[in-house]
């Protein structure tokens, strides 16, 4: 049986991040993960290799990047292509699903960006209020 | 020196979550992180006393959820409200900025879950090729 089917047969409601065990909570912890987003998000910009990526996305070290895509590229959101060149080229670029949900993170990240100010802000008067 | 001006005078540039350095990143990974955005996207359908968050956000600890909503009401996002009752009574809300962001987790959560059979798809198909 598959994943799919076990989940719709024992649950009989639709996927629900809310739920512990719904496959959905894990997918949202990949494309909001500490890298996750980052990547899906740099990717959004076109196809890239991996030290393009790695100096993208500042910080992330080569293990880190490497678990981060090859879980996006499980759940079908990023498409990794070998190059049979010499040396071997590999090329990351997002799948259709990947595109829409980087579009949503991308929303996300953008309006974080643009409310960076107020959340400062918000810091300062918080701990001031500790103290 | 605030952080603020601080950020702006040695950068002179828009805030950016890919730079490691910035400001903006942590607060990406406050509202992504694990609980961050799960608690969040409960509190957009209203606000809830601490008992009833944690049951809505299924799985969390008492620890955990004290310490995101502390993150997130230092960052501005959720509004702590004690009641002056006996026993005290604690609600949560989102503050305007919060609804904001909350506004586009959980666009990203419903995109999230509409497509999981397609991620759970391509999961079946990927683990089919390793082996």
């Amino acid at each position: 049986m598959s994943i799919t089917q076990e989940h719709a047969e024992d649950q009989n409601l639709p996927y629900n991040v809310f739920a512990k065990a719904c496959p959905s909570r894990g997918t949202l912890e990949h494309v909001t993960g500490r890298w996750g987003a980052l990547t899906l998000g740099a990717l959004r910009e076109g196809s890239l290799r991996f030290n393009e990526l790695r100096r993208r996305v500042d910080g992330v070290s080569e293990k880190m990047l490497s678990q981060t895509l090859q879980a996006l590229e499980r759940d079908g959101l990023v498409h990794r292509e070998a190059q049979p060149t010499n040396p071997p080229r590999v090329d990351y670029e997002l799948t259709p699903l990947g595109h829409q949900v980087a579009g949503h993170l991308l929303a996300l990240i953008r309006c974080v960006e643009d409310r960076m100010d107020d959340v400062l802000a918000a810091r300062e008067e918080y701990d001031g209020r500790q103290n």
